[in-house]
């Protein structure tokens, strides 16, 4: 099994980046791991600490349309570059997490994608060398509030909620070419979202180019890489689960707004 | 004078809170004023400081079409709410630090804009409670490729380059009702852009409230409030000022994408 990486807090809520011990006790680092961060002597034991994402991104950079069956069903075209807009960090949540259903939309729908963690200060980076800054992979939830999204024109408000991006529940190094992606709502055995990552129309690499030619990406930061054909509803009380090959399940409930 | 509330980095590279003084030297706080930071016993002399933009926001909200007159010249209604987007803070520059023209544009333009920094955690605030969330006021330049706007549909890219947020120089607590912003380009008498902040359609409060009903907002970030009639293109080499009455002058000059 691939290395997972996490980042916990512990019941004092401190909070330590770490690497998830087969037993599911944590091994603390000193530092978040793309930093160069080491093991320490100390191990949280799975009753002493709770999983928050993986990262703290200081921007979350999202692509749209980035899978033409998906595109075809919001019917419009793929973009002949990739489309980016902005998720705000407080939107981030882990998983087990709520996604708390606002009372400015009604009709919330959930995005699997896979989602990727920048290592390293990216600043017009070749896409030749791009793959070198990608230090890893997790999975995305863009949550999506569409009769805004629609109404708003501007991507900014359907996208931006508190709970809007849940992600996790941890990071993998590597995946395959191709891992699959699934997005699942409660008990269903049919998956609502289902497709090869390989179907993607811009690669990783190339997005991570393509966006450090306009800003700066920072250690931590995320990328989501655009959901594939399938989206739909969630209601009050839905659990939506995002599976990706080789990296986990993201699973959150969705609930009132407190 | 009102109380000029700077952020600084030393010949050390070290940053720093601080109060300008009024014979330029910088007065040291032991954190972010909005914080509770005191003032220490350390004075940084004119020659020994340079200006940083006034606070680090974890984001940046932004207003649409929040000025009737630019709407117009925009040719679309003014919105029936405030419409959001943000802007990644890997943009944001200081005073006198240069706007970098982007490869990828033909027309970059100038927005001159009241900026709002917030001082407390805020989420579902009454636009009745909204103003003792607002902690001061600076100024800001929304610079915008407009093509790749028009282009793209979402303004993300658009607005979104390193260096398209010059915010600063200071912040004060409090402007006046109705405070004047100008626009000026090079040494040109005619402002570019002249308005009574007055004229803002969502006055700070409403997009405080507004805003903290979607994403919670924290301490230091940022609200730009929209720009008046008036936008138009920079060139290289030009030099544009956003003066706003109470607060000062912010200057930048354009070159060339390094």
């Amino acid at each position: 099994m691939a290395q997972r990486y996490v980042r916990v807090t512990d019941t004092q809520g401190q909070t330590y980046y770490g690497l998830l011990e087969p037993n599911r006790n944590v091994r603390v680092l000193d530092a978040p791991p793309w930093l160069g961060g080491q093991p320490t002597d100390l191990v949280l034991e799975v009753e002493n600490y709770r999983l928050l994402a993986p990262c703290a991104p200081s921007k979350i950079v999202a692509v749209g349309k980035n899978y033409a069956d998906h595109a075809a069903e919001m019917g419009t075209p793929v973009p002949e570059e990739p489309l980016l807009f902005l998720k705000p960090s407080t939107a981030v949540i882990a998983h087990h997490q709520p996604i708390y259903y606002p009372m400015q939309s009604e009709q919330v729908e959930y995005e699997g994608e896979l989602a990727i963690v920048v290592g390293e200060r990216t600043r017009n980076c070749p896409s030749e060398q791009a793959s070198s800054k990608i230090w890893g992979y997790t999975i995305a939830n863009d949550v999506t509030a569409r009769d805004l999204q629609r109404k708003d024109g501007q991507w900014t408000r359907a996208k931006g909620f508190d709970t809007f991006c849940p992600l996790g529940p941890w990071i993998v190094r590597e995946i395959s070419i191709g891992a699959h992606l699934q997005t699942f709502i409660n008990d269903e055995s049919t998956p609502r979202q289902s497709v090869s990552t390989e179907q993607m129309v811009f690669k990783p690499h190339v997005l991570v180019s393509y966006i450090s030619q306009i800003m700066t990406l920072l250690p931590g930061d995320v990328i989501l890489t655009g959901t594939p054909q399938g989206v739909g509803p969630l209601e009050r009380g839905d659990q939506v689960r995002v599976e990706i090959e080789g990296i986990g399940k993201l699973e959150n409930t969705v609930v009132l707004s407190p």
